[in-house]
């Protein structure tokens, strides 16, 4: 008879990185001692906490006095929850053709809120008001879905950043158009700080109406946020979030999380590695024959070309994933745990795999 | 200017419980260092880790070698989805006409899923053959809705229980009409750990097809398991999870909570001892004059009748629930970490309120 | 091998009709001749055609100069449609259990609109302000589907009306309540014409907000409407019946038959008639030894009870429905073209069946 | 005081065409007969009559002895429907980026099945393997909704034809990559009569497994049909249907049509003179000075260029669409019922706009 356990035993080696994901990363030790603060004892449950309760002034510290946030468990529920609250069901949301909406949230934009998504081909991940146009249009037509909400990511799906004057313009046309505008901010931390701004001045400062604050690939164990800045823009939140599932019973635990990572700098400090191990990482691979850095490198991706065989031999000690199985380009992000030992040593590993001759 | 806190800091007294939900209570110890083992390092996110991977044959242990366990957010969640799973849209789902699906999950069941309930008043919360006819009828009928699913509860939301003999009757039932059977398990722990049977005696064994696994109400920081037991009940599980917003990305975290929960008895021990509670409370408040016992205490859940201004009063010290407001019907609720001081102390809080002659 | 026809060919007896339900008719030779009005050459499609246009002052005349007309192909549509235009994605609708949105459109609002529905048994098919308050309750919970609308049937589906009076009690308590008023009015004309008011009398001066009108039952080929009595009660319906698959691009022969209906009195002619042979019937089969009649004959239904046996050997000849397998009851139901003739010759036929020592 | 009507009038001039849409034109002669011949007594409502139990064999002898035939009311629900019969909700749809689902449904196929759509930008409307390519990959992938069906129409939004053999091209790649085949053929008809080829060679013959067969544009008063060739490839259509608010009470006046249009020629009659309105129609503004015919004329629709406010003129006296606001392109599209008198006058009248020198 085999050995059973009898009680949660480590499985993995806390030693190994990778450059396939930041939610590969672990929780923040800091993260970790605020959930032991919210444990022991009862607290009322979905919400009516005290942590839930002091969450709001925290984040009404970065986004204002007007801003409102709703926890919820994931990105994917901060999106469609933030969408939902901001369209009626005949209407449409605008977005890139590369937004994580579109391509990796396995339709739930359309399953679960029957919203069509209008999206729009662009090179880099961002938007323009030119660009907003090709899909904002047919507004009185009701053959066509009506736009009502245009969303864009900061930092993007393809590493980029917009900066603040660049959301401004894309808010001001979509206002003018009647549009709302979402900000699907997974990496809101990581452009803020690339950017070296306070996160306001990528939202509340620029005009976007919503965001979905992104907790989980910054540091914490989970929890994402649907930050409401503009009131009228969005409705019934509070029912939408648990009519779509997304209303945790211990919300302590998911609020406490947050308010370790926004009561001090702890966005901040981990947002700023995490970029930082990337520029570390390009400015290593630059320098490698058989390597070339495909975008610009603003927040804490790195997207590469090189070999595939060689790509496929390095994977065998580090993960990441192909960005594109046709041309053969790959991403490496750098999560917030990533250190200048784990970018030196995965440099030179991609060094040695493409060394003349052959690998070393 | 006001002092910020630069990071997280307890906000309540972890000494002070409730009688109110056994979702007031925090995370189990056991648990809280099961998340700390698989913190650190990196693993795939998305439920490719290996916790994740180790959770199944755990859940094997209990539920037979076919079951297959999708862990999710909460206990709406895991009801929906298994439901989504079992049905074509078109179809239905008979239930208690006090079932959680039906009372208190916002209309997700609908909203989300698109399905219709086909809800029994029943006095105990429990349904049988005979109660299962008054809606399953009409099959082939375009008109109306098809009835696909039985739900029931197990314990149920009335504190009562069925017996492995009940739910092979409603099985045995349910699949001759061509039916599949779902439980809502929210606090199947409380109900094994009560009849002092398997968790599959109530499950696999008695011809349950899918089962919504609770973990938070029992210990965990989080986490509800849809677990299929007959793979020919569900389809599309992977997909509905995503799609439904429900795949945490860094699951290790989730998955490692139940490691801690089933792979040794903490699930028990925890049963055992918020059952316990309950039974000491009713013993205690039986001796009462002015409460009175309204339901049978099976599982954690004691219910009572007491007069209302009193009731009033008792909340100032502790939160708990009116069940039913026109008659004055309370729920007294004990969570796992509810302890025999915390019992007799309420207990007697409720013996002054009603002493004769006025509050004590 | 076998003739082929190369032409439609007629293939029914219209000498036969039967009491099973008032859309077994056909179309009313007036609305015939309308049709035929409308065609030839071109009108443009979608609902921009001339007989559209004069259709909103033809409603407008019946419902009052705010009521707005939109229609729609079939009655689960009309109904659909209006709620989703009142609710919100997490709203529900309160109603009798026995209403045809519950039990006979297939779950449609569910699956359609994703609207929770919450019954009320009422034995005669009405609510009252009593009967509202049992489901209209939880207002600002979001474990509960918030109530929204109260939706009534006049006639009901068990052949009962409700009295301008009864009607104004309903929508004051609803609005009371902040909850608005839904009519499906499939036999609102029955409902007006046994009342002797006019059809406003049970609608706008009544306070309901929104109302399916029924024209399918009263005579036409197809064709029910969504009429918005209270612009302020709901919201996107051009976009809401495009998008929810209820916009004739021919919309001109839609249009053209409810100003058959409604421009002069053949909507009262036909109910009439109905109302008239129910009372027929319901005034012959009483003096039958062996049938007894179970509910008000109020509008154009009679149910009665008799020997189930005796009930299938007259369906040999006239088609009606078992209402209550249980029980026996049957429903017969009086189109619009039922003559003095067919009921006195059913009547006779149950008289035959029901004849002391057996059929005669 | 006003004149009101107490009945129908004729409101519009049926001399009057245009060259809007096919959907402008009424209902041809041949159908309104075959209405007047279903008239008249009773019949059982949703289908279950003798017309529609006729109109199986009638789409069999047309598509095969498998086909089975579901008429709804319009063409997005024709599509919707088939597309929910094809999909799990978590599934995708492969089509143009001109598809009438994509562009023209209001969003339907999201809002009311929760589908997502995959859009191919292809510069005639069709797709080709390689094309369907582009979107149909991820298969097994959570985070992708997966592809499911591929849906084209012939003839498609452009005017363009697939060939038989393209369609098996098709239908053979997308079947090798376990996907089925939907074909929207609101003007199949229109493409099997200019291919000269039976409407089977389009279709069953070349492995479709679903089709929306079009029946308003081509001469009903209103009517599609859901056709499945593949019963293999659609389930629960009989409940979609109805769920989908899409089963006519009066059925037998839907069937009837269809009966009119496909047990004789009565659909190929209609669609050879649209098809050659429109080579006439060509044929005719290609020796006009200042129109360019800017897409090949295929079926029964011409696009062209020309100087916009001669466009703008010309609408004064017949009604046209714009496709192209910046190009200023349009579309001429023949209906059924258009002459070789009404080419010849429009076309005199585009020459005449456009004579040099200014508008003769």
């Amino acid at each position: 008879m085999t050995h059973v356990a009898t009680q949660a035993i480590r499985r993995h080696d806390p030693a190994v990185t990778s450059f396939a994901s930041d939610n590969y990363a672990g929780v923040h030790p800091e993260v970790m001692e605020a959930i032991a603060l919210a444990n022991g004892g009862h607290q009322i449950s979905y919400g009516d906490d005290v942590y839930t309760e002091a969450l709001q002034g925290i984040f009404q510290r970065h986004f204002g006095e007007r801003a409102e946030a709703f926890p919820v468990f994931n990105g994917t529920a901060a999106n469609v929850v933030s969408l939902r609250a901001m369209c009626a069901p005949w209407e449409a949301v605008v977005c890139a053709e590369s937004a994580h909406i579109n391509t990796d949230e396995g339709g739930a934009p359309e399953m679960v809120a029957g919203l069509k998504l209008l999206p729009v081909p662009t090179p880099d991940g961002k938007l323009t008001p030119g660009l907003i146009d090709r899909q904002a249009w047919g507004f009185g037509d009701v053959h066509r879905a009506q736009p009502k909400v245009v969303s864009i990511s900061n930092a993007t799906e393809l590493g980029t950043l917009y900066t603040p004057d660049e959301i401004k313009a894309v808010c001001e046309h979509a206002h003018r158009l009647g549009l709302l505008v979402h900000l699907d901010g997974a990496r809101l931390a990581n452009a803020a700080a690339a950017l070296d701004v306070p996160l306001r001045a990528l939202t509340t400062d620029a005009g976007v109406d919503v965001i979905s604050f992104g907790g989980t690939k910054i540091g914490l164990l989970l929890g994402e946020a649907v930050v409401v800045l503009n009131p009228d823009a969005a409705s019934g939140l509070p029912y939408l979030r648990k009519t779509s599932m997304q209303l945790a019973s211990k919300m302590r635990f998911v609020s406490v999380q947050f308010e370790a990572l926004l009561a001090g700098d702890l966005w901040l400090r981990n947002a700023r590695q995490a970029n930082a191990m990337a520029q570390r990482l390009a400015a290593a691979v630059r320098g490698i024959d058989g390597v070339t850095v495909t975008r610009a490198v603003q927040a804490n991706a790195v997207f590469a070309q090189l070999d595939p065989a060689a790509a496929d031999r390095l994977r065998e000690r580090y993960r990441f994933y192909t960005w594109n199985a046709d041309t053969g380009e790959v991403r490496w992000m750098c999560a917030y745990d990533i250190t200048a030992a784990d970018v030196d040593a995965f440099a030179a590993a991609v060094a040695a795999e493409l060394a003349p001759g052959g690998p070393v």
